[in-house]
């Protein structure tokens, strides 16, 4: 019945997917995605009883992917990280991981677990968990912690808690291969453009925006991300229910890759159910080739930790000043 | 009374501004900007006519820099390109080029001189002449050409008529240093990330998007090129007025380093003016530090451009597989 952790916290892709040229598709290209965005309270029970129950709602509806908010067993506040967190590496000691696990393995639904705090080895991360076929998959830890200061408005430093994850995070299931990013991550068109490279399907941002960033930046960020790098972006945010001082944005959302809505809601609670098809990605791509446009005589970017899984070491040689290049 | 070539069709850089660290300020760091959306027609002269009294109202609003449409002496469309070509090099036989000279002369305003097709070496390029302190500063011919194919809705190829430049174009003025893209270069992150990393305080992207990039397109790529580089974007396009089967999008605006939309216009023709301050560039960077939270060990950008003018050569060593890197 639990998720079995295969090789967590590290990037899982196949090469079965080409990094570029035509997008290959998936097993299943057609489905539904479901975005379960709900009050996060300072109840921690409770929480795990409400996402079981919304899970359930998103998969009777047909859902075959399920996203979660960030924070989603936890009040997103400094104050409460420490005490909420659970080693996700040891599923007798963490009721949320149990709680995904048995969830997901009951409906047969691959779970972008949104967000929840984990300790590990003495540090806490912000960490989300990605099961599918009855496995955890993945763990990503949150790359770009949230630290913000506007004068007179908010101020939140996550990395007064939090230490950073070090990895991007892909992962090839049936349903595609899924690039996940936690909140201020898709603040960074690196790690979008990063997984675009990579062969990416769709990418999953749980995330909490505030009511700062919110308006102005929350739906920018999604549908640039998907316009950008012609994919699917999914996000998922607890609802505007506020435990503590900061309070979240809401409106979850999926994106298609020509940076079109395809499903949105306001800021309540709600499952959000959409279809997803990758020949729109497909057809996108075709239409404008931007892949065939880029110039890589002008500029480059470079995934670090792509180069050292292949072995490859960059090094920058000075030459003299008379050389010719 | 005419704009003098310096070094035309290269960038042009001095070091005074710190390429990354706290942005430092230009001698005027708080100043009015024009956006000159007119209606191009067929009549090249009518269109040089009315760029010089539009010019001259945006000057007499105050505008120190002035931004004109893509292709605003020219039909956007590969049946007119090469008829109305100039040789941007040979002032006498430009009498667009002589224009701008002089209009920017008489009114002491920098120009970011849209777009006109330059005829050159037997090539054309979709080009922008850019004058400041009543010289050329420098031209920057479309990196990013626009081949867009949608079946039953639009089809163009300016790859058809058009060689694409080679090189990003950025130049330091008294009121900043100024970066320069042409209506599809603003689809690539790249090119803007390129200009942020060199110190940019503002990108200006004259453009031509039409019915069916536009609403959808337009006002995100502006918003999130400025968002994720924390600088000011302004954009300026033909009316809605078309000659052909191309029918323009309109909208020219200014985005603020969060953005924001300063100022914008709907499709008709006007002379946007509106303030810049760089100020609220300093702060935005100090309320988000984004550039202290980028993760240099996980991905990196490099500026090949920028590596052969520093005479940095990048090379690739494959290592053996048991290497530990």
């Amino acid at each position: 019945m639990y998720m079995m952790a295969t090789s967590p916290n590290s990037m899982v892709v196949n090469t079965s997917f080409s990094r570029l040229g035509p997008l290959k598709l998936p097993t299943i290209s057609k489905f539904k995605i479901g975005l379960c965005q709900f009050s996060v309270t300072l109840d921690k029970n409770q929480n795990l009883i409400h996402a079981r129950k919304l899970i359930k709602v998103a998969a009777e509806q047909g859902a075959r992917i399920v996203v979660l908010p960030e924070m989603w067993n936890c009040p997103y506040s400094n104050d409460f990280f420490a005490k909420y967190a659970e080693d996700y590496d040891n599923k007798d000691d963490s009721p949320s991981f149990s709680l995904l696990s048995e969830v997901a393995s009951c409906h047969g639904v691959t779970i972008v677990g949104g967000s929840m705090p984990e300790r590990s080895n003495g540090q806490l991360y912000n960490t989300c968990v990605f099961g599918a076929d009855g496995k955890l998959k993945a763990k990503h830890r949150k790359i770009h912690l949230f630290d913000i200061d506007i004068q007179g408005d908010i101020s939140f430093k996550e990395s007064e808690t939090f230490t950073a994850g070090d990895k991007p995070t892909i992962v090839d299931t049936d349903i595609g291969r899924i690039g996940v990013g936690i909140c201020h991550d898709i603040r960074f068109p690196e790690l979008a453009m990063l997984y675009r490279a990579q062969g990416a399907h769709m990418i999953c941002y749980p995330g909490a925006f505030n009511m700062s960033t919110g308006e102005l930046l929350w739906e920018l960020m999604q549908r640039t991300r998907a316009a950008d790098n012609q994919l699917l972006v999914a996000t998922c945010s607890p609802s505007r229910g506020s435990t503590g001082s900061y309070t979240t944005w809401g409106h979850s959302t999926l994106v298609g890759p020509s940076g079109e809505l395809i499903a949105t809601t306001a800021c309540e609670e709600t499952v959000v159910v959409a279809e997803i098809d990758y020949s729109a990605v497909q057809l996108q791509r075709q239409n404008i080739p931007l892949e065939k446009q880029w110039r890589r005589e002008i500029y480059k970017f470079m995934d670090i930790s792509e180069a050292e899984s292949l072995k490859i070491s960059t090094c920058f040689v000075s030459l003299p000043s008379d050389t010719v290049l």
